[in-house]
């Protein structure tokens, strides 16, 4: 065997222990009997533990120093395990486990803070976990940017630097968009009634299917919050249904759909190897935003959409224009999750802003609800008048995710590139979504993205696959063509 | 750290991942997407090649030769790793990977045999595993029985010799029981009507929770098989629906509720050590039968069932004392899962004989078939005709259990110590029964047998639990009185 040869077969179980402890996490998230959770953070710690075991087994190093690429699959494998072994080995076994330690206790303390609206209660853990991450990222910077190096292990390559200026060109033309909107005569209606669940579920269903779901190789279950889970032949989503909101089921499992369809369309050939897997989270989140927002909250499929619901769930009173405009409805609010397509990304740019000043040191992490709230109030005109629909309503930075949420914006980005590369080589598409068909554009992605797994660098994959560099410009020009003729603008 | 301390942590993380392959055994007959099959094959094999390696890694021999116990507890965990030890150190790795296979691809030559009746197609691979497992039996005996070698996997201490008198003396006062019972004048009724699965599955959890299952630290699911599954805080069983033998769903719930709560009630302190889970399969079994058997099937039980039926389904069209024998009632068959109470062990003491011959090498795997109808005609009294119904029906050879049958009757017959055992403790069981309520027998169980878990041998815990060394007589006793009265013998 050669060095090569050694490092993947090491690292194939690796990859497989590491699959195991995601189907666990699906377990725990829906099927897990209450009573068992002790015995599980048991089993997940021991786990875990053999796992960075594995990860920072000097073996690694001496084989990778040995090793020697013959082809571009080779290549990329010997860069991502080259990656992960000097990042987790640059982080001291101490520091990680501090961090594990506090970020596990946070977690608890960030849901009884965020349940009693009192920031006060989670401020010290808060600052406790900033200090920590700062020195986490002192140690991964290698005397560069503290930011950039948590940023690189959701976004390998990406950089705060180029980030600033992409959100920056986007938040003055998304806070007009928004202005315009709310601001227009021309306002849709709410979607009235209530809607059966088991009616929802099977929508559903459906919708996952034509979207390109595979069932034979993975399941719907039901869970506290939608989330994909899984690679390879076994990727199974969640959703969640509300009886007013039928929307909040439909398009979930769209957006799961997104993420498990990419997981599902990898090459077979990767499977438990570092190529196996979506490439970062925002060509992850470029997929399931795609789905969700270009092709499911398109003119044409929610014209199929509401036919669909008409004969489910009967007369919506709305006719098929103002059923679109209804799906597209923007609506004040505090909290990201429940935003719309315009002002979700200001969301995401405050949460970017202010996490980078609590690793630079510049922002106190005492002062973080009050900062927030004046950001908020900066950018959406009105002000979070409690901590849950502030600072503490999203869970990331209890557990330790700095550098996370940019992901989030960038796939939308990613997702804007995709969408008029795939609108110029399907001309026809509006035709297939108005009869309820997008496979054409979900097979365009898969070929062009999801299939090559971890092959490519996240932007150069998004570069071949739209033809030219990713830019905040074909995102910025949808939303305005497409909110601009639903408000009439 | 002492030796033995730094054992038992080393023991804890190979605890654990056998657990996490326990719980991807339960996804994958429950939950799992078939077109995962494939990858979870590798899952699985890279999670048991990874197990082997640490079964067999040599430090484990270096710390139990340098460790000392220091209480009863300790001894006991040394015992086991010392055993598991040994015996994995004793197969060659050549071996074990050739059985690996062999029975892999066994597995599935086993039931495309069964559904053509071939048994020839069978027979080749059947004496390959027969030649393997005869050359692991050597390698185990180190000059002993070669059969005792293999009984040891199950039934740690148990021997041929002991069984061969054992069950010598059970088979004749069984046949003549079973004579006696199908030529008796009084013959129960069969149960007539349709009982709609779901009915079935409430009345299943309702029994599970009389029993004393665990609903908090458990669940129940729909399986193509009974099984239980897990140990400690998380262990969940299956079943199955028949519309027209609710007898199935509900007895075999009851018989897995008995397994189920036997892992949940061992000492919590037990968990990830060789003490946590239940001690060998025949006290394993003997707790499932007598809750299914001594207690499930009792005049008393059955006379609340039969209300609860009644009240579910409509009338049965029987008197309570008519239900109880309908219950119990004794049917010619060929199928040993599908047999009664009387006839069950004759099915196992036929397959023990046969199976012991394989090994000793005095009987041809090719002559299997002809060998397994000649003696199930001279004990029933007539011949299957068929290989589904003769010597293809189990798996349990396909997968390489030599040694496992036995186990099946030596748990009735510690079911039958441990039964008169605790009538003679409980004088008020009946009156409890006759209410739907097995709780004090059940807890009875569990402070005598199940709360120990691995820390004494099988014989030594049940003549603990019994007051007296185990025998065959209070079985043979409690089935001749309890047939006498149903058959008025």
């Amino acid at each position: 065997m050669t060095a090569y040869d050694e490092l993947m077969a090491f690292q194939r179980e690796t990859e497989v222990l590491s699959q195991v402890a995601g189907r666990l996490g699906w377990d725990q998230e829906t099927v897990m009997p209450r009573g068992a959770a002790e015995q599980r953070g048991e089993e997940m710690g021991v786990l875990e533990g053999l796992l960075h075991a594995r990860r920072t087994d000097r073996r690694i190093g001496e084989w990778l120093a040995a090793a020697e690429s013959e082809d571009e699959v080779a290549e990329a494998n010997l860069r991502h395990i080259r990656r992960s072994y000097e990042r987790t080995a640059r982080v001291p076994a101490r520091l990680a486990s501090a961090l594990a330690k506090t970020t596990s206790i946070a977690q608890g303390k960030w849901a009884a803070a965020r349940a009693a609206d009192d920031f006060a209660a989670f401020a010290p853990v808060l600052a406790e976990i900033v200090r920590l991450k700062r020195e986490e990222a002192d140690a991964l910077a290698d005397g560069g940017d503290l930011y950039d190096a948590l940023l690189d292990d959701y976004e390998p390559g990406a950089t705060a630097e180029t980030l600033v200026a992409m959100f920056g060109a986007l938040r003055p033309r998304l806070i007009a968009l928004r202005d315009a909107c709310l601001g227009a005569e021309r306002q849709p209606a709410r979607l009235d009634g209530t809607f059966p669940p088991d009616a929802q579920l099977m929508l559903a269903e459906k919708l996952a299917a034509a979207f390109g779901y595979d069932f034979d190789r993975g399941r719907i279950d039901r869970a506290v919050h939608p989330f994909s889970s899984g690679s390879g032949m076994d990727v199974r989503i969640t959703t969640r249904t509300d009886p007013v909101d039928p929307f909040n089921c439909l398009y979930s499992t769209i957006h799961e759909v997104g993420h498990a369809t990419y997981e599902q369309d990898i090459d077979d050939a990767y499977l438990f190897t570092p190529l196996g897997q979506g490439v970062s989270m925002g060509v992850h989140e470029s997929q399931s935003r795609l789905y969700e927002n270009q092709l499911g909250r398109s003119r044409a499929f929610t014209g199929w959409l509401h036919g669909q619901m008409a004969e489910l769930f009967g007369d919506p009173g709305l006719d098929a224009d103002a059923f679109f405009a209804t799906v597209n409805r923007l609506h004040r609010g505090y909290i990201r999750t429940e935003s719309d397509e315009v002002q979700y990304n200001l969301h995401v740019l405050l949460r970017f802003d202010l996490e980078r000043q609590l690793i630079a040191g510049t922002l106190d992490p005492a002062d973080l609800d009050e900062a927030w709230n004046a950001r908020f109030e900066a950018d959406f005109g009105y002000r979070p008048t409690r901590a849950s629909e502030g600072c503490l309503q999203d869970v990331h930075w209890s557990v330790g995710l700095f550098g996370y949420f940019p992901t989030y914006t960038l796939g939308n980005v990613y997702a804007g590139c995709l969408h008029a590369a795939l609108r110029r080589d399907l001309p026809d598409l509006d035709a297939a979504l108005a009869e309820g068909e997008p496979r054409v554009a979900t097979e365009w992605l898969r070929d062009r993205v999801q299939v090559h797994g971890g092959l490519y660098q996240p932007r150069e994959l998004i570069q071949r696959a739209a033809g030219e560099a990713p830019t905040e410009a074909p995102l910025l020009d949808y939303l305005e063509a497409k909110f601009g003729a639903i408000y009439g603008l």
